[in-house]
């Protein structure tokens, strides 16, 4: 397994994917090949001060970065030898199986959508985020902001894409299936809502349980939770504090709080697409790496890439 | 100061009401006149048990119940001796000065348009929540599901209700009101709230400080939050589990997240209609009572309707 980890994306570059590097290699008696994608003149002495060398590291040069706030799509033609485009030309490859970075995250969709390219099938890609239950549970909100203005039936293809990402990554066994409303039963909602319900029960490759609402979506009434990304980008980013309050209030080491640090989900897949690409937060620390290649590794095993174009083609 | 209160409505009416009533007349020297409506030969009993008696109330008798469930509209047309019926007709003849219900929503809102109507000029009349702010500061948010769907136009006035109930409700003395968006700068957004910037910019009534992400919620950035009544909903019923999460936790006497709990702010006046209406939780517990009278006195005193009606037809 072979997994391609940009080390110049993220604000700490390329110190804190080095430390998630070393976290995740100490953690895995066997693990995958980690193609170090960045400056080698940076990386050869950071690598060598923690370490890490031998058969699971191959250093791969790229002289460029593109910056956070450079203009996707220039950016990457104008910076073929950049982490990014180097990683995308890799992947395409077949050279890795998977890629990971936490920069321009603007390139890494671009990247995404023009390299890899969307499933057949698919309206729209879609990224997600998992929410901590208070039952233990993991469940999965999907989309997060990649589609502000959604159509019903890109609503009813992120269901089944978060029901296959809920299944094979976070190993439930039936995943329901809710839609964030504002009551629970049908016919309630926006214009929307009230047509993209009648989808979702017609659905077959689902388990469609109804409505939710805000108040549920930490509670473990389904294990995936369909929105817009204009919905779900606010309430990712709104319980993204969750975390910041309760370490305000000093009970950020409560077990239950700490689930929203974003370093414990680390990225988002980019569900969709032909082959795994997991795209961190600008802030990424070295637990949010090494989430990000455990998830990587738990995308190529199950093959989702693959799994999800069957379920489309079906 | 005469305020009309439903005794009847709420999950735990009568009794809760009642309790509600004698926190209010035991913390204050000068109180409002209460009109207490409901049903005379369980209120007669509960008043006098709970020593409530005296000028300040006033027992007005109303056979009739409007139930949690029943069709808004047929429900006020056919039990005009309802206790909601009685209280929106005590409004609008002037007897008092305000309504407080925590009854069946749906006919309070069906009452509050049709028996005292939207300020000229307001295209759809709103409800809001207040927001708990990290730094001790209130903000309010606005709509919170009144309005599902909304114009552009239509978010841009409750831009200016939320401004006036924050200047005047909140004592806040020159509200920043932000945008609820993805991200910070102008141009993001899906296609309403790209189309909404502009107008909040250009409104001279306002102070429009630009775009506001899910993470700046609790935070001091701006006073009154804009959004359409789908995504406030959901907002508002994921800040309500806060409280619920740090109770779980074991967390729920800190100070700051029990701010999130409904029982102290009770509940929400209906914004750009004639005359101050306020709606209460199904679940109002004496504290929200209390709070919901001492919220309506608040909007008696500022005159905030009529605030409201200068505003805009200046």
């Amino acid at each position: 397994m072979n997994i391609a980890l940009d080390m110049m994306g993220g604000d700490f570059a390329p110190l804190e994917a080095v430390k998630g590097l070393q976290l995740y290699l100490s953690a895995n008696s066997s693990p995958a090949t980690i193609f170090c994608i960045g400056d080698e003149t940076l990386l050869q002495p950071l690598l060598q001060e923690y370490n890490l060398s031998g058969d699971h590291i191959k250093i791969v040069h790229a002289p460029e970065v593109i910056g956070y706030h450079e203009p996707p799509t220039r950016a990457l033609k104008e910076k073929p030898n950049s982490s990014i485009s180097i990683g995308f030309q890799l992947l395409a490859s077949g050279k890795v199986d998977a890629f990971i970075s936490a920069g321009n995250t603007g390139a890494m969709l671009v990247g995404t959508m023009y390299t890899i390219k969307a499933i057949e099938g698919v309206l729209r890609p879609t990224i997600s985020t998992v929410v901590p239950k208070l039952n233990g549970g993991t469940g999965v909100l999907l989309d997060v902001g990649l589609n502000v203005d959604c159509k019903p039936e890109q609503l009813n293809q992120f269901a089944i894409l978060g029901s296959l990402y809920s299944h094979y990554i976070l190993k439930v066994e039936n995943p329901r299936v809710g839609l964030l409303n504002v009551g629970e039963e049908e016919g309630k909602g926006n214009v929307q809502a009230q047509a993209t319900y009648p989808l979702l029960k017609e659905n077959s490759k689902i388990n469609f349980v109804g409505n939710i609402e805000g108040r549920d979506i930490f509670h473990d009434k389904v294990d995936v939770t369909v929105c817009d990304g204009f919905t779900g980008n606010i309430i990712l980013k709104m319980a993204e504090t969750i975390y910041d309050l309760a370490v305000h209030r000093n009970v950020g080491d409560d077990a239950y709080f700490h689930r929203f640090h974003y370093e414990n989900y680390g990225g988002t897949p980019v569900l969709g697409v032909a082959k795994p690409v997991i795209i961190g937060h600008g802030i990424s620390n070295d637990k949010a790496f090494m989430n990000m290649i455990i998830t990587a590794e738990k995308m190529i095993e199950s093959d989702l890439c693959n799994k999800i174009k069957e379920s489309f083609t079906a």
